[in-house]
């Protein structure tokens, strides 16, 4: 075996101690609100069968789908015809799984398999890696961790309000400002049935979220080449104008959607979810109706919430809505949920650019125990047992070496605390304790070590 | 889109709600002990560079690791040559990247990569899936959690005393009684030298590790058709004979070993070990000394150890050792390091099979809230609201519909508490509690609620 120079594979990444700690500081954060609204966790394979993920993306997320090589002597049975074959009609020869490439699908997979022992209404979070043979950028990794929590098998519009509740409470736990767009595509519907464009929801919603890029002409013109008449595209010129809060925008729309019975159904909804949540006490203050948001309205039945920081320049950080579809691919029909999204790699982001992260949310080992006397290992031992015993992270330097080298050791680990015992202290019942952050000294008795690192 | 019928990939699992509390209840005491010992937490990729990983596990190891396709057109560059090639050479033209087949070799490439930011010695634990192309069996899957901690960059025999210390608070913490056996490979190389068969331990370790299953006529038999001598299998008569407790068993081997260095040198390491475990309070009760313990033997180079639940017939659920040169495959020689692996999915069968899992580990949603009467709702969300708001996991169920339905949804999902806010307890202030386990019910005042809950 040669020695070779490592490397991680391209687009991965190790987390080492350090980013770790930040990184669970945020999950344990999230999930911590998942587990008291009722959210149970979920973990499905890493592996899935390719046939449970083709046909679920797209032809573009085919693509980017990771494929595993079937083991064993693959290629043995191949016939010559087979082996000749174009790299996406010979992928099916050889390979019969995947990576999972978010965690949506594989939920709905499970819901099918075990519709019969599941209680619906079903609360799950579900916080796993997904991998994607996108080509690598910043911010954009091969793998890389996604956070859903999902209700499904009720209609209950009160789930929205959870979902406003948890997002509420979430970035109030990790100090982070956000706005929240909330929309409903029951609205998009309306607008395009309004405009005389029935079914053609989508190509306006692709140009409506483009509004605040490249502006109202190149909305409409883009909508005219896409075969939207002038007739239609004069109807769509009052939802460009609409201004005021979200009771005035929503007083609006009840006009102008009169007649679309859809339309008017997505109003009542946000109607319902902003009353409700009132009831629940979910501050609004960081919600705002935005009929131009449509994130992924293939997907999307109802509503659809989108979440953006407000102290930092960053796509949005959160995500999500109501489907009423999910489970129909796997043979489980008329299961309708909604689910939310957090992004872990952009709140890490935008939590260190604010320098945010709290000193707890780096805390490891408090203590460190000097090793530099045989004579009183004993007591050094037996002190480091009984920090332990009282729930104190606490190490000792496992060498006898000289005391400066564990000192900048304690300091390379950001190690608050450095412990000695020489043979003075030992005789005495003391330990010298130092404080790596003031530099300050003092000797305290042995009992009492653990009640002045709790206190600090 | 066809409809499918679903399934899980061949040896991977699906984790539910009540299996995934389990398992983290076991995850959690494991991590809180390494955590208290002052490992910090390291996450590698699930995917490597293939050849981060081939060669590291023997030609068996190779074969089951799962290797990715390259993404894009794999084919399309292949010379009709290697479109004919067999499929173990056809692997390497269209396979770049695998999926890491143990925790060990990556926090190998993570370290030797990171040599210059890591404070030695470094503390790590890692707590992942990894894949192996095995044959699926009862108890063995193609990706499977590993739990591993290990100390690199210290010869100090003192980590060896913490991770007895380790083992001891984990299963006194889990409540599983263990037997831990320790060996050490240097006594293995003396046995074999003072046999005059140098350089022939791994022979030996291997035959003599069957001792308990075949005897030793048959291990002895085995040695001979190895090349072992008459007049070696003579010297290796005592150790077949040895008896008494620890003590007594190491002053023989310092007595038969004394010709070797090697040796000698593996029974003071024990003795060392034994000894700082009694300094630092390692009750040794649950350790035996077995010189046939040979686990892994090409890799460690000095403690080796093997955990065995005493009331339930099962493998070992969890080993470890030392070895002295993880990294040098990664350019980085003298790197000696010890570690630990707890085999959790082991130790989930034999708390399931004991009936051990503590009711904490699988506490989940604490109260649900009835929804009867939206005449009452703005209440029942607002004791929802505050039931949360003092750390209660609780839910309301989310439509109005029949309180039977409701009920039983509660029984289903075993959450404790019902509470109901009919009309007459909203107007004066009160809910209706229902423990589900008892049946009783009572009225208490809306403020009370939490309290009750939390008494409980």
């Amino acid at each position: 075996m040669s020695k070779q120079k490592p490397s991680v594979a391209r687009g991965t990444r190790d987390f080492g101690p350090s980013v770790m700690a930040k990184r669970n500081y945020i999950l344990d954060t999230i999930k911590a609100v998942f587990q008291k609204f009722g959210f149970a966790e979920l973990q499905t394979p890493a592996i899935e069968n390719l046939n449970t993920l083709m046909g679920k993306y797209g032809e573009e997320g085919d693509q980017l789908l990771f494929k595993i090589l079937n083991s064993g002597p693959f290629a043995d049975k191949l016939t010559p015809e087979e082996r000749a074959l174009d790299s996406k009609a010979l992928t099916f020869k050889i390979s019969e799984k995947g990576l999972k490439y978010d965690l949506t699908v594989p939920f709905a997979r499970y819901v099918a398999m075990n519709r019969g022992e599941i209680a619906f209404p079903f609360k799950r979070y579900q916080v796993q890696p997904v991998w994607r043979a996108d080509r690598p950028q910043k911010g954009r990794y091969r793998e890389f961790y996604q956070c859903d929590a999902d209700v499904v098998g009720t209609k209950s519009l009160f789930c929205e309000v959870e979902i406003l509740a948890m997002l509420q409470e979430v970035f109030q736990a990790l100090n982070i400002s956000v706005a929240v767009k909330m929309n409903n595509r029951k609205i998009l519907t309306g607008i395009s049935e309004v405009a005389g464009a029935q079914g053609q929801e989508a190509t306006l919603a692709v140009a409506i979220d483009k509004l605040d890029k490249i502006g109202q002409e190149a909305v409409l013109a883009e909508l005219a080449t896409k075969g939207f008449s002038n007739e239609a595209l004069e109807k769509l010129n009052p939802i460009f104008t609409v201004s005021g809060d979200i009771a005035q925008r929503l007083a609006f729309f009840k006009n102008y959607l009169s007649s679309s019975e859809t339309g008017m159904l997505g109003v009542q909804e946000i109607e319902s979810v902003l009353e409700m949540s009132k009831a629940y006490g979910v501050n609004l203050d960081f919600l705002d109706l935005d009929i131009t948001l449509a994130r992924g309205l293939s997907y999307y039945t109802g509503a659809i919430f989108e979440v953006k920081v407000l102290d930092v320049a960053m796509g949005s950080i959160s995500g999500g809505g109501r489907y009423d579809n999910l489970t129909d691919l796997f043979g489980l029909p008329d299961v309708s949920g909604v689910g939310i999204s957090f992004g872990v790699d952009r709140i890490y982001d935008v939590l260190d650019e604010l320098d945010q992260f709290p000193t707890q949310a780096q805390k490891g080992t408090q203590a460190l125990l000097a090793n530099f006397d045989e004579a009183t290992s004993t007591q050094v031992f037996q002190l480091l047992a009984q920090l332990r015993s009282q729930g104190i992270a606490s190490e000792v330097y496992p060498e006898l070496s000289k005391l400066k080298k564990q000192i900048e050791y304690a300091s390379k680990r950001n190690i608050p605390y450095f412990l000695m015992i020489g043979s003075e202290e030992a005789a005495n019942g003391q330990v010298q304790l130092k404080n790596m952050l003031t530099g300050e000294q003092s000797k305290v008795g042995i009992d009492e070590v653990a009640q002045n690192l709790l206190l600090n």
